[in-house]
């Protein structure tokens, strides 16, 4: 960093910061290995504000206060590449391959509105699409897509092109001539679709929730039934969203019969697959999204079940060129149609509702070159194989008890502590099971050796909800869960 | 990366590639001291499919491979850290300190729900984002706020607001029942607010366009008369978006004069300072956006003027509490009511519309440490410096034409080829002018000397921006640019 007029606002040369923090990193990423390290040294929000200096200096502070005080940054963050941190759905095992990627995004740093920006990210992330698409099943991988901030952006294009679809003046004029507008999805999809409806300003109560059956999959028999019911009440359905891998359970709904209410009321079905879209690797577990070419769109976060590193979400589409039709403005500043160098229908930044958008392809890119898909397919089988050894060891043991049987990388369970056992009323159970997960997941944060979701769920009292998505995830890591919640829970 | 069952889907060591990945970037990120080397390696998206081994492969491929690859996907990228690359609002210079922020995200790599997930930078939000209030003039920098995937996300937030506080009922309901709703923006304001007409079911026809002066800035008269006929043809304004930095010319609409007319009105006020929040962090600029505490909401994307790397913007407002009660929809999987460790109203997740969310602060921290706010400031005070010596150039040369005087970083010119010269009639004269900024971009590609973005404006044909917010410019790199596109139009 020469000293020189306009220095980047700094008054001194802070190259060798460089090489320390890149140590820093490197040391961090390589703490995986140890599972006796903490995932978790939690402090209270006031304990933060005294541990890392979050002053805002008039001045520059120097240098070794600055890496004095990244460890502590580092130090009471949550350690998400331990494989015991299995909190959310992606959270445990930072991917390598993946992070180096990020860093070289972070590196190149651009965003992806053109091709003149982003040559090699724009044809890569074209390329990638095509190939997510062919998994799904669209014929030649045709279609349309796109990059986003997370699934709940997904979703949020996914019913946005359903709108723009079945009702393309709305671009324009809006909705507010059409009658009441309504969507459909399960008592237990994602609650982005709530949040995109009230985006979309038709509400959330515009969101009609459609039972699940006991395994947690939408009822196509009660789809059918609440369409028809809202259309005898003169609202206007414009799409059904069905889930692939739900948020607790990790239910995936049947798409066929799914499919076939959409064709019968000329619905168009978006997935929700965030989560479970990672089956399509593999030849093993595909067939938990039989059917998804019927679909119109389709969310896949490669940040969840492939272990991507955020965020790595698609919007998909079956039909070609509609994300431009529905989104485009077409700013001439950005989007200049005399363009001489090179074929403008390349870019795709006004195919989005960002302006700027980041690179999500580049780490995904790496990881793909470096596992092959067939690794990728590796890594789903290796879940969904802990998930089932889990659930055996649940049911074998008496101190627990399975919620049900997991298809998929969740397994719901509750941990049956000693003053639970015995109780035969079965109010007084769920009450004091309701209990248990809480106080044990306080100890948990605590000892800071696992962390772990827990929920209730329609009649269940609050269970423990494990993702097994963990990359380098082993069985005797599943033992040493369960035995820990016991040891933190066993005198309640 | 140990060789044990469920090794991150990789079927072999590949630690080694740490160092060498880490190494291209450090050679990448130094390249900016070479204004010597080449801004792009211009290639068309064949030759970009072939010069990039884009193949998706089924099995791994070798680690050698992979670092020529990765090669091949540096050489043809753009290179937004050398001083030449103006194509973009944020493109020319990445900071260094800021980079190693972003490796230290990547690797922290979590997301920003909750204060569980994510103790220290959830702090480091709130104290930020409570800084960046003060700056703005709220008292006690009180207000909320939220970091976004960029500034056309930011503004929706803004526009979501806007229409929650007005009526909190559509949140449930929606808006159809409600009269034709309204939102004014000036003719310059950036299209992210049609966009947001768009998500939002309003549609772009519900964006009505105030005229601009000859300045670029927003008449607040011709808002006052649009607002009335608005309402006199039944309709229901909710919002009127100021613009401080417009895309194209820099402008700064006046936000004291908008803000009586919002008074009168009882409209919410946006601010859409995306790019020229920066103002805020200077003593001498700071004017520019005098009255800002008058709005209701902002939007200032730290990675424009204050040049922290993608993605760091902020949605501001002064009503505290206010994206809760637009946003949640309380999901208990994630958003647990009764965790007994710490004080949930820390968490942040259910205020975003988003679920994950990348933590974008901790690059904005350690830039703070390093350069306090005073460098951010140097660098603001450098970046119009720049613009202002780049404006006398053009002046004083008969060759190139100054559009108007900046009062910002951006500064519209054409370049007078020799063939516009002495041409008398206007429109022949337009029509020619036209023509040039294309084809000189084109030669601009092709030699990768420079990038630099062009656009027509109203009555104005195609004239080049420059942008000088490159932090590490200086008046001589200005010099070269006016050379350059000489050098390339000459013959025109």
């Amino acid at each position: 960093m020469a000293n020189q007029t306009g220095n980047f606002g700094y008054d001194r040369d802070l190259s060798g910061l460089f090489d320390v923090i890149v140590g820093l990193c490197k040391d961090y990423m390589l703490q995986y290995e140890d599972r006796d390290s903490k995932v978790i040294e939690f402090r209270s929000p006031s304990e933060i504000s005294s541990l890392v200096d979050m002053s805002l200096p008039e001045e520059p502070v120097d240098e070794d206060r600055i890496v004095e005080q990244v460890k502590s940054v580092l130090k009471y963050s949550v350690h998400t590449n331990h494989p015991y941190c299995n909190n959310q759905l992606w959270s445990s095992g930072v991917d390598q391959v993946g992070l180096l990627g990020q860093f070289l995004t972070s590196t190149v740093h651009t965003l992806m509105y053109t091709f003149e920006m982003a040559p090699v990210f724009t044809v890569m992330e074209a390329t990638i699409l095509q190939r997510l698409r062919q998994m799904i099943g669209w014929s030649g991988g045709e279609g349309d897509g796109i990059f986003t901030p997370g699934g709940s952006i997904a979703n949020l294009y996914g019913l946005m092109a359903a709108r723009y679809h079945k009702y393309p003046e709305t671009k324009e004029k809006g909705i507010q001539h059409l009658p009441r507008l309504v969507i459909f999805g399960s008592e237990q999809c994602h609650y982005s679709n709530q949040k995109s409806a009230i985006i979309m300003g038709i509400g959330t109560e515009a969101v009609i929730k459609v039972k699940c059956d006991p395994f947690g999959k939408m009822d196509p028999v009660d789809l059918d039934k609440q369409i028809e019911e809202a259309k005898t009440k003169g609202y206007a359905p414009f799409a059904v969203v069905a889930t692939s891998g739900s948020t607790v359970i990790g239910a995936f709904d049947p798409i066929g019969p799914i499919a076939d209410v959409c064709d019968k009321h000329n619905l168009w079905l978006h997935i929700d697959a965030a989560y479970g879209g990672g089956v399509l690797f593999s030849d093993n577990y595909r067939h938990l999204m039989a059917n998804a070419h019927r679909s119109d769109s389709i969310t896949w976060d490669l940040h969840k079940s492939a272990t991507v590193p955020q965020q790595c979400s698609a919007i998909l589409l079956k039909h070609k060129g509609l994300l431009a039709m529905c989104n485009s403005t077409k700013a001439s500043y950005l989007f200049q149609r005399d363009k001489q160098n090179y074929d403008v229908s390349f870019d795709t930044g006004d195919k989005s509702i960002q302006c700027g958008r980041l690179n999500d392809v580049l780490k995904l890119w790496i990881m793909w070159k470096a596992k092959g898909k067939n690794g990728f397919a590796k890594q789903m089988d290796n879940s969904i194989g802990l998930a089932k050894y889990l659930a055996k060891r649940v049911k074998e043991r008496d101190d627990f008890e399975l919620i049900l049987e997991p298809e998929y990388t969740n397994v719901c369970f509750w941990y049956i502590a000693p003053s639970v056992r015995g109780i035969t009323d079965q109010n007084e159970r769920k009450q004091k099971l309701n209990g248990i997960a809480p106080k044990i997941k306080a100890r948990l944060m605590a000892a800071g050796t696992l962390m772990l979701g827990y929920q209730p769920l329609g009649e269940y009292p609050n269970f423990f909800r494990m993702v097994t998505t963990c990359p380098q995830g082993k069985e005797a890591d599943m033992d040493f869960l369960l035995n820990e919640i016991k040891r933190l829970g066993k005198d309640l």
